[in-house]
């Protein structure tokens, strides 16, 4: 199968990070191709703009959204964009590797979301939800917090976690026809031992060797 | 009173800039202050990394926090993480003012969060939620949907608008001491006539006006 990963966290040696490699070894050791978008690295720029495109449809007034869709019907998205709607286009698995932050993604993989997930190509003329452009793939989340697993339950603190990813359970995957797998949730990697941090990678290795196994989540009703 | 409205859509002259703009004139006309971030104007870098600081704490390993917390020690934010973080404690209500996109914060605001909303100084040693540094400031989101009304309702097709914003609500206002404020939403201001946009521009107007007088709303419990 072929997998995606897009990853974005500041410090290459983070446990993100080595989340981020122990997935890449997990599926080639299991005979899947890997691709990946490592925002950092690239040095992905996560605003949205004309940048986004090589041909103008309005010069007047900027409408991201009717950009898209000429660009879409002329071939011309930005080579960098073109690549990653490739990368979509191309996978049967696409994960989300980052750290939680504010409840929701750090801007650099927010944008790569509002810059790549084009209207034309990615979504719209009634494709969506079950009817979406990616209908048969499917997305996961990979995310860390950075704050105890009981801050994250329903009426605790911070409230349920799976009702703080649903925006991106559902906005953002279900939305383009992913079908949803279980997110893989670490609390707290800053504060584990060396050991536990290495259970975890351990865990989750284990876990991406049989992930084609997995049947979708209901990402909850709001 | 002083307002900070953080404000960010690609396009000035869209209904988004209409409504930052109609906002601060209320504002104004009322006799309050009014600061502004107006972050496409600014081409604010939404991207959290070393540039957030002017000293470095640990060279070997980046860990934001930590870092947040020797710059907050030692007076050491970037001069343009400083003047953002100077406006929020400046601030007797804050609004941000964005299009919902993808379910969230467009990452140039997302990003204004990441990197201004700093341990330390925002945030951090107990201060959070009912103790959190912002007790007694109050904050509010106006959003603009391109979607109808009808698809932001429980068990329709996206689910509760407030279910999708509490991420917001819970975890960056309430998060960080702040009060938060009924949402002004606008739904599908692409769609309409010239005098609808008017009609929702002068509501908004006549609600800012006394907006000094609501009380918060409670977020929701997930």
């Amino acid at each position: 199968m072929n997998v995606l990963i897009v990853y974005w966290h500041p410090e290459p040696n983070s446990f993100n990070g080595a989340m981020f490699h122990r997935a890449i070894e997990s599926f080639e050791t299991a005979g899947h191709e890997v691709k990946t978008s490592d925002l950092h690295e690239m040095n992905f720029n996560p605003v949205s703009g004309r940048h986004n495109f090589s041909d103008v449809n309005d010069a007047e007034f900027f409408k991201q959204q009717l950009e898209e869709m000429h660009a879409s019907e002329t071939g011309t998205f930005s080579s960098e964009i073109e690549a990653e709607i490739q990368k979509l286009e191309w996978s049967d698995l696409v994960i989300f590797q980052f750290p939680l932050w504010w409840f929701g993604m750090p801007a650099m993989l927010k944008g790569w979301v509002d810059r790549v997930f084009a209207m034309g190509r990615v979504y719209g003329g009634g494709r969506f939800y079950e009817n979406g452009v990616f209908k048969g793939k499917k997305a996961m989340l990979s995310v860390t917090m950075g704050g105890p697993q009981d801050l994250y339950v329903k009426d605790g603190w911070n409230g349920d976690l799976d009702a703080i990813l649903r925006p991106i359970h559902r906005g953002v995957f279900e939305f383009t026809g992913f079908s949803v797998l279980e997110p893989q949730k670490v609390f707290g990697p800053a504060r584990m031992s060396q050991e536990e941090r290495s259970d975890e990678l351990e865990r989750y290795g284990q876990r991406l060797a049989a992930i084609f196994d997995e049947s979708p989540i209901d990402v909850g009703h709001y």
